[in-house]
């Protein structure tokens, strides 16, 4: 008999019998003795409806009452799950935020959690009962309803299963675990039966968006199992795990456990600018002032005496006005010219192997290579190498490295 | 200066236009410098589209569960409501029932309040800020959120205005105020500037609901001024009084208030049954059995020795199984034959006039003698006479009723 908080999203409860359907399954791990803690999302939609009233109502709709609002939309679906439930000979209890005591700052639309009250759920479980808890919500010290922010519902779930001592966090979704890389792009990709914390931390970043990356984190410091498996198929999903944990099957693992790409970047160099202390924040403060969120930067060994490159990306949607910020007030200042690409592909590898393992740069450079891709860029963290090249070559350049590092599903002929 | 609790029905708040409407109406009474708390009902069709999904989900969805889903629709007005007033400058502040400490018993679907908490609304007044207050729904002991029932947001109203000592609740809706008779049946029909209580209670249980009749009783009970206007016109609406107070004009009102009328009930007789004591629950005692409400009550003096005939009235949808059930189990015990019909209309004076006015009744019967209308049925009260007369007759006798009684419109041509 295990303690197991289930959380179902959005799609899982798009509809009156895909509710009936997640009260089955529940169902079913509550007949096999098991203690369960359901957390749900809003039906599909519901949050964008009602977050598309207040846009109506307001340019800037006060964040409070933004709160307010969007947090019915968990509230609908607790009580139609509990009632489903209940019309399956299942005793069940909806809660909210609020009266389940999920307690959090004041941040409206964007609150953390600071604490969470056990005592009831305890005594409902104890009961024989089924908890239904609304994701994505809170209450301030106030009494105030707050929110977690998009996707907060994963969050719920963990910080709930932390605060239970739970034996397993499922995130249920509509795929069935983590891939080596995005199925779309490369048809050998295979569904990892575990992956640590910090790797899908570095994959969620980078673009594999299967689980909110707040939640990953708050597992990672509770310890808490996290699984990441289907609403609509059986099968065993991928278990993230932390790294300290004993894995019999890891020391087989291959050196990187996935590839993540993005093609959302767009690059920018101010070329032949004073390799002088504070260059980079001279070229990166007017882009700061503008909100606007670097992500890669490289500044090149100087190739001319006391003048160097300096290169960055930026989400491709913030290049032009990136591009003029740099015209206008950079390098009248500094001097030098600008280049810009926004036809770029990021490819990183990620994986914890890496760290025992030297060469998987070379090896991955050589891959590209072979491939005859040129690399723009290059930028290395502990267990994650990114690559910066050409966005025509993305797909060629994943299912080369997802071959070359061993990640392809046996099951698929390789020149197939 | 004064405190006002306005409450707005579905109608009034059913689009994002009529809730930005509402905020300007909202801020003309603040910019007077009243204080103001609006209570509001989900937006017009959202409680049906709620408890449609519910209906979905299961036949007999669990009432707590139905309670904590419905209950949302009054949320989303609120929130909207708070952003709509401060996207116009309104500082406001929105609260579920639950919030505002609106405490009631644990009967879901139909819970009654027992206590309001005063405290944080005096503060947000106190500070300036609009207070807005979803209707309709309150916390048990336990925290479980529970509703007051259809139509209940007008009790939250006046129970809030009671707590507060508001000057006036004031009850937007659909119509202007209360009216001498339905305008559809008699377009002489006046609107009535003032009305007691008690009027209102008659007038309200005969079928002219503006009002829902637990908040009127509520209203006379904690001596609330209540009054009833249009949310999309201007004017003054109708005054709801305790008899009580002293009204200048009130010598000079007409002798009764208004016409109530209803043709959705069916009439049955039992004829030449024995005149013995418990007669009328041998005949009611199945009736009642069968949950099956009987409104008018009249046992007429025995014609023939001691043989009488037993008359009374059903709702038209009930008319069917209750002749049966005296078919079935009240004739063969008692004797007697079964006279039935259910194409009759009750029309009813109501007048606080009438207690010291003989002859009302008598005028009564005379002008529909006059019409040529037969009386089926007389029932009396202090401040109301009913007559069951044929349904054909219905419109003909209001209108012939309503001249006859002063009640007529001044600017209407009486031949019209």
């Amino acid at each position: 008999m295990a303690l197991y908080v289930q959380k179902f999203g959005g799609t899982s409860v798009g509809s009156v019998e895909r509710i009936k359907a997640v009260a089955e399954k529940v169902k079913g791990f509550r007949d096999q003795g098991h203690e369960i803690v359901v957390v749900v999302s809003a039906m599909s939609g519901e949050t964008n409806r009602l977050i598309g009233l207040a846009n109506e109502v307001s340019d800037e709709p006060h964040p409070r009452e933004v709160d307010m609002l969007v947090s019915t939309g968990e509230q609908v679906t607790i009580s139609l799950l509990a009632m489903a439930l209940h019309a399956i000979g299942v005793p069940a209890t909806s809660y909210t935020g609020a009266q389940v005591g999920i307690r959090t700052d004041s941040a409206h639309t964007r609150a953390r959690i600071q604490q969470i009250d056990t005592d009831e759920l305890h005594q409902d479980l104890g009961a024989g009962r089924v908890v239904v808890v609304a994701g994505f919500q809170g209450v301030d010290a106030d009494g105030n309803i707050t929110t977690l922010g998009r996707g907060g519902s994963d969050t719920t779930a963990v910080a709930l299963a932390a605060a239970l001592k739970a034996d397993e966090c499922q995130i249920y979704t509509d795929v069935d675990g983590v891939y080596t890389t995005d199925p779309r792009v490369c048809s050998r990709a295979r569904r990892l039966e575990t992956i640590t914390v910090e790797e899908m931390l570095e994959l969620a970043s980078l673009g594999s968006k299967v689980l909110q990356i707040r939640s990953v984190e708050f597992a990672g410091k509770y310890n808490v199992p996290l699984r990441v498996l289907s609403s609509f198929e059986d099968g065993p999903g991928t278990l993230i795990v932390a790294e300290e944990e004993p894995l019999s099957s890891h020391m087989e693992e291959p050196l990187i456990s996935g590839i993540a790409f993005n093609v959302n970047e767009a690059k920018l160099t101010v070329l032949n600018t004073p390799d002088i202390p504070g260059v980079a924040s001279k070229i990166l403060g007017p882009i700061a002032d503008a909100n606007i969120e670097v992500d890669m930067i490289i500044q090149n060994v100087a190739p001319v005496g006391d003048r160097t490159d300096f290169t960055f990306t930026v989400a491709k949607s913030d290049y032009k006005q990136t591009y003029r910020l740099l015209e206008q007030k950079v390098i009248p200042e500094l001097g030098g010219e600008i280049k810009g690409d926004d036809q770029i592909a990021k490819v990183s590898l990620v994986g914890v192997g890496m760290r025992s393992h030297a060469g998987v740069a070379n090896r991955m450079f050589q891959v590209l290579g072979n491939e005859g891709i040129n690399i723009r860029m290059v930028s290395t963290s502990e267990i994650k190498i990114s690559v910066v090249i050409d966005e025509k070559f993305m797909e060629l350049a994943v299912r080369a490295l997802h071959t070359a590092f061993g990640l392809d599903r046996e099951d698929v002929n390789q020149e197939g």
